[in-house]
């Protein structure tokens, strides 16, 4: 069910955006109870004048390498597995493609079950 | 006041993409009551490399011709409109486009009727 | 901690874009308690088969030079805010680069404040 939208610069290896998104579904998987096979993402790569960040806000020193993470999902998650989740996907990131932790960007916006067809017109997570 | 974002893998006609948004559209005015004109849309064709979805996902055999349709729009529809929004948007797709009733994806995200301006800098909506 | 996305058609300005950007992020700064320095946003100029908008719904004249802003930002900001937001984003737009105040169009999305992380993989705004 999360609808994952990856915004970053366009990058040289044509599979980075894809990968960024595999590390993203699994700290979903590991920390937020996202079901196997729940993986829907939006990959976007930008120039430098279509991707505007700050280089400081919070004390944080970020550069071009920026990927900005923004999953729309079910409400409900607690404070403790939304922190796990942004810490395992920054961890992920520097893991897997050595993305800085200090260039990871994430938000998210909750929506009620009701809110999501996943095919064939019907509303499947609706009570 | 809804806004549309619709996002699917480059089409080869050039006017499939806009013929998609037109069906959300009148599913729209037809199960939410959204007013006439009231149409805005962003849409968005996708390489292989920055469209991701799952084949299988709650037993839904999807394809490349995936359609996604994330729409924001004011809180306050009833579950059974959104069933409908959800069905009419499927059926109208492939009727008009033949797109299988199965690559279609939708989410709602809702939002205050304050949470509008729809021209001039004035909030229309609110109260 | 806002999250801005502008929607546009392509302007032959390759600076445009990012200027209608940074009359929000000043807009944000003035109306709705944005700190210095918070300035995140996504840009993205579409075609004309990409970008849909109506020419007179609630009786404002757009053309296709309309502006589509949508803000994800923490809940909160009272309707006085949130009326002089859409009032300053629209003056400034019109001043700084000619844009008329109907060609406008801005939607704000609210979340939580633990719904963000702004790098380091740390909920820096929860609680």
């Amino acid at each position: 069910m999360p609808l994952v939208r990856i915004d970053l610069r366009r990058n040289p290896d044509p599979d980075f955006a894809r990968r960024a998104g595999e590390v993203v579904y699994a700290a979903m998987r590991a920390t937020i109870n996202v079901p196997e096979h729940d993986n829907f993402q939006l990959l976007t790569e930008h120039d430098r004048n279509h991707l505007v960040y700050d280089t400081q806000y919070l004390g944080i020193a970020r550069t071009e390498a920026l990927v900005i993470v923004q999953i729309t999902l079910n409400e409900g998650r607690t404070l403790e597995q939304k922190k796990l989740l942004y810490h395992d996907i920054a961890a992920g990131l520097q893991r897997q493609l050595g993305v800085r932790p200090e260039d990871v960007f994430i938000n998210l916006i909750e929506v009620k079950k009701e809110n999501w067809s996943f095919g064939n017109g019907i509303a499947q997570y609706a009570p």
